[in-house]
């Protein structure tokens, strides 16, 4: 398998993970400003608005945006010529002054300048993973090596050989929100859920083991298509209107249309899976799950996806406090214990 | 459009259907027969079972099935041998006298033949629609030589060139239950949604009719695999598990993929109204219609399965009745009328 | 059917339609408004609040509406006696200029003057539909005439020659919110209904079009008076405590008993058309649709409210973005396209 | 009032109910019927078939219905005349012997003849409430006089003196199963729920205790039009295509017409509690209750309705049981305890 | 039963309620304060948060809050030194003047000093019962000493003994919302269900009525430890992760232990009340009601918490206004009529 | 932690499963009795019934029941007296012969005799699991000794400790249907997620191991109690009543009680364990799981009962098909696949 190593090495992404990362020019995050302090860094710019004061004078707000959170900017002087620098969602190099102002943080601009999106990582203005995307990749990648059966095999390799596909493998997230909501989200919940299989499927007999552990893999593959996620983390317009679990078919069949006689009841039961594994129609699967292989990984896949989301959301509160806050779209406090 | 006309004569079906088709040999169906008529014609032979007597002589039951409905048979004499010339589902000749046992009907069989399925025409033995099947397809190609969208055009023109498709889709059913459960039922359920379209589509502004009628033929090309339909209707493997929701987009891409320069946005929405037309998940729609072109299509499709469905099921029901008996599906008794 | 157009040009509402409509004392309307310009026009007052300056001086708020939207207005001078000049609702004429104000605009009131509702056309300050109403009127009264059914065709000439009825049915909107939520939506919505029918009733056989075409037309008639609808849309006391649908049986009851000899069967089918109209439980049917027009109408009924509120709602949009805000009640964001 | 006891004594069903009632012909009841016993008695005579012997003679099966339950029915001899004496449904008078056959009872009819409905009471052949129904009715009445405001004293005495509705009132079941599902249950059932308003009205101030009293005595007034009782119970036409709450709003309609001056806020207040007595969309109210004298009418009708029905579930299990079998609609087992 | 008083004589709680009641330190509440008056008085501090001018003084914003509502307060001066002095939720006593800012009420701080718990009455900063507690107290245990059967009657005077119980259960809510949201909330709604179920036991045959009315007195003894109601009312930690059904089974259980032979069959049906009160599994019965009297005491329970709840939301709306604003939870406007 | 295995020895239950277990007398199971049989061994008897013949003569039939199945019995000869030998449900030792009647066997009883329960081996009357129980026990003690917070330790020991605990809950099967429905299966599905737990736990940081384990372990110790299994599978009174979460709550709380200063907090989470493992109330949980532990015992504890349900489904169908028969519960067919 070292083609898969190989390729790897030549992508693009893979620079940037492995040690050859340049440095990044971002040294100041929005979490982090404090009133009174200058500001001299790169943020995404959203929302602009030109507005009027009193005597008629037009000033210039937007919100200066990364991975940390968002803040008020405004541009009070030579207010013109600022507002063409940029356009909505471009990168800017902004200079000016925080200050507290009507209970909160606002940036008093004072210099702006447009930046190209070659010259910052995007993983600096986007939620990312804190794990090694490289390593979560090649353990993967090992684990698929355990695979024994050579269709199934195969399919994983064509997978995994497939560049553009590694790519968005790689930096998609699992969600816009709840769990894995974040830049390498994808990755990460697919090596939980390989090594969950892995823990669980000695547990049953009578499994398909290589069936269980491929199908678990590929389960969530539509998703590198059902995100976007360059400057921000949205559903594309394909996410929307076919849904992942759609789109991962269809790509599965141009991966087993290009293989050699992959069986067709193998195809099946594999396609199965991921028709199946949100469980019921009413989470968005056409059919339930009718194998034992895909109840498996459906209770698997919301265990992960829960227990993630929820410890996510729990490390995102005040941690001095017993009880979470609300989560309205679970529906209850969360409690932390009081210890 | 030639082609179609010449490739639709040559299909083997069409002979069938076109006048050429030779004379059935069967006469007698299973709803005719009455007490102490003889029988001699050929049926499908289903649920044998040998039984023994309080004298400990065997005998052998099954049924005698055709469109018609199904009888028991019973063979009292030369059992042994009469039980080795058919097996299960087999398409058996049978000669006997009918008589009333036990309030019911049951034919005493004397002679006993099996008949190789080459010999008979299928829709003696399943329930088909009982309008001209090559008619039906005539009339929808008719329709579809109106889009004008040449990518569009090109598509529908893809599928009916495609033989084997045709044929499968001007046999196939398009239920199991509820609605058009019979051969031709699909093409009979298609054609009408296709006039349906035509009727409304001028109603509104700024619909793609083009859209919306090649999205109206096309919505359920996924049955014609989702269901077998030989020598009984039922799903099929890749039905249960898959749906004719994905069997169907997975079918249109083959088709897009082959022709040249689809534009993709036009696929897209092309395949959001298969993915919705059943209008939200909790009926198998991974995705809810989100463009006018498929909420039309999806309230279509139920307007025309549910008005076929109960306008069948009143027509099964006693005549003479107000009302129908309890549709258990639907949840309601239906009225037919005082006259 | 010459009664009618008699009545009709009598009607208060008709001289407003046909030509004879004065002309509307309202230029300026709310939306058009810019910062810097000086308005002086009609509006709606609503929202009225008395407040104080920092240094104890009083000061008056509220809202001028009209069917374009609404804007705050301040009152900075003369307070007390301006403040007297109206009340919550009250028409009012205002002089004054516009000025930006904590990003948005605010008109500076110099002086006020009560306006008698008279004076006004309330479809100025209440949305209304843009096509003509007894244009609409006229069609559905020469579909109404397709009638043959004697005792049918009665009954729609009893309401169409109800000019107290004529003159609500021509005004209501058919909702308030969704979909014809405006002056005239009932009549644009029963006219659409009216003729999808007539493009659809030929499609099946054996249905009784002239039921089918008089349910449609009368199976919303209850939001009359349901609505109140004249100075803003709301629920009237007998539309949240009975809904549109027992109001409608109880006219179509009175109606009936001042006609001679309605058969009791015909009334009865009637009537369960609008009782189950809504399809389900559910949404508000107390029983569902138990005969083949009644699903005919259920289901055009929703298509109609469906593909006109959600194009409303994609009008109502950013024309240049592809999707559509989140819609709350449809729960889903729509899809406009690219083009 | 002296009114109402005048009419209700010339009440064709009153006679039966105050002891001028004349002795019933029926004596043997079918759950009675023991093998071996000869029965010379009226019953109905429901679902009959002509069968054939194997010999070709035929025979005639039926079902002997009353009140007590059903038990089967054959005629051996001279079967063709005896198949002419009676048609579906009607009363026959029967000459016979019951036997066992085939783990059940049989009788074997000798002797048949048609009887008119006239000769027969109807109650011997439908369950019964086992209270006296002008005692009933009696209290109910009292209870009505108890109401001060003097519209709804007049409706209430406008009911109550209309001979042909309390003929229907007297005698409708409250339900085709589960509670009070018997002759004269619409009354019981109303009896309790006027009694329970009584308990409970002065409970909670501000009530509008009239109102509340009122609309629990005509909240299920719609169901003597619901359902048939004549010779089974089952839903009328108008039951199931209207259902009895849009009934009962007519009839309160036709009444509160008749009567002078009848304020429509009331009559509105009055119609809601109708209406909204069902709780929920879901059970088939087009609002839910909007008012708290509607709330009440709600809960106790549900509590009458649950008590009632579930007592008579458990009264018609094996009183030896500790659990009832399992009821179907609610979808439990209930506990009867241990002695 | 004289213990029983004897014993509430000596709670402190009593002496509060019964004359011995201290004077409160408490005049002014915060829904009374009108701008321009200055306020001296004690108030619980919330939301306290530093904030700096844009001359970069600081300055400390928090809420005063009491039962009555809560404020804005400002404090402009000595804000270092100030905000020193009391922590977020404590007692504080404030000496200010109020103003109008932005259109609200807001306190400007002068002086500023905790106060210890021990020095206020809690119920001037939580809403309370309006009604008298301990004769409400008397009134359930007068109808608990109805009670015959000796082991009921020796569980209800073990609760009422517990002098630990009677002091939470005299405190405690019944909801942090909805219903009975105030102290002395759970004993009001308490009282009226065992009222209630005086009021309708003899209505039914039949009926346990010993266990009915201990049921109706117990099934909410769990809500002394679901809800904290120091401070404020919440759901304390075993509300939210057992819920006072569970809490209540388990407080039943020791009482019963700790009693001489309480028959388990006894203990069973009674515990099943509790355990079923919430009617259904959706409303978090673990099971439904499967004894008359726990449906009956489901019925009562819902009827008073709707009752009570909804009356209290009309009478917190304005009194003007023929309709109250939307109840999110129970999803509708109510009507309050037009007198 | 000598004392458990000590005191497991001493159990009777012990002695059946290691070895000393006294041979059955049972050699004949129902489901492999064929026609023309002689049988002669022991089973439960059910549903006895006298009838009558044509001649009036009497005769006895009944149904003879097994773990394996149940089959008809008849008795011809000296009713009177051998009906008198035994009562509903005994055992009862049959001589007799099978035969063929009515396409179904039938065994004609010749001498019967009833048999003492202590004379018989329970599992041999009902289906048990075919696991070592022992062994299964030794196991799941093995797996708490690596508890090590020393109340959680101590809690697991005071449970398997206790003889009457661990007698039952080594019986007890853990459901009536659906998974596990057998005697052992308790202990069966309890080791199964303590196992599950083992591989999982280390999956995610900050979880409490010893917490999680421990609830697993005890998660679903009330089912002892909620089931009856001694000579057929039921729910129990408390069972139908109060629900395995509440019994086990109860049970927990008793043993904790009679443990030194087990920590309010740990039990209080703990319980949660318990009252939340079902996921959501519609499952018959009181409250949802609201701790990262409790939320992955329930996804464990559905995959273990779905997984183990549907594979004894799968496996209890007829081998050669593709697809099990409709899981009614599930709501679907299973696939077993080709091969």
């Amino acid at each position: 398998m070292t083609t898969w190593t190989q390729l790897l090495q030549k992508s693009v992404w893979h620079k940037h993970l492995r040690g050859v990362r340049r440095k990044t020019l971002k040294e100041t995050f929005v979490n982090t400003i404090k009133a009174g302090e200058s500001v001299n860094d790169i943020f995404v710019a959203r929302g602009r608005q030109l507005a009027y004061k009193k005597d008629g004078a037009p000033y210039l707000t937007f919100s200066i945006v990364d991975r940390s959170g968002d803040m008020k900017a405004v541009v009070w002087d030579d207010v013109r010529a600022m507002s063409k620098v940029f356009s909505e969602g471009d990168y800017v190099k902004v200079k000016g002054n925080a200050r507290e102002y009507r209970e909160a943080l606002q940036l008093v601009v004072r210099e702006l300048e447009r930046v190209d999106p070659d010259q910052v990582d995007a993983r600096d203005f986007l939620p990312a993973t804190n794990r090694d995307v490289d390593q979560m990749l090649d353990q993967l990648i090992k684990i698929s090596q355990t695979v024994e059966n050579e269709h199934l095999s195969g399919l994983l390799a064509a997978f995994f050989n497939d560049r553009a596909f590694v790519d968005l493998f790689k930096t998609a997230p699992a969600a816009k929100k709840m769990h894995h909501a974040y830049l390498g989200g994808l990755l990460e919940h697919t090596l939980s859920i390989a090594r969950l299989i892995q823990a669980v499927s000695g547990h049953y007999k009578g499994l398909d083991k290589d069936l269980l552990l491929t199908g678990g893999i590929l389960h969530d593959i539509g998703k590198v298509h059902e995100f976007l996620y360059e400057t921000h983390i949205d559903y594309s317009d394909s996410g929307r209107l076919l849904s992942h679990i759609v789109i991962g078919v269809e790509m599965l069949d141009k991966k087993i249309e290009a293989l050699n006689g992959f069986p067709d009841d193998l195809a099946l039961v594999l396609k199965h899976m991921i028709v199946s594994h949100h469980g019921t129609r009413d989470f968005g699967s056409p059919e339930p799950p009718k194998t034992l292989e895909a109840i498996i990984l459906n209770y698997l896949d919301e265990l992960d996806a829960k227990v993630t989301g929820v410890r996510a959301f729990m490390d995102s509160e005040d941690p001095g406090a017993t009880w979470t806050s609300y989560h309205k779209i679970l529906e209850r406090y969360f409690y932390r214990g009081k210890g």
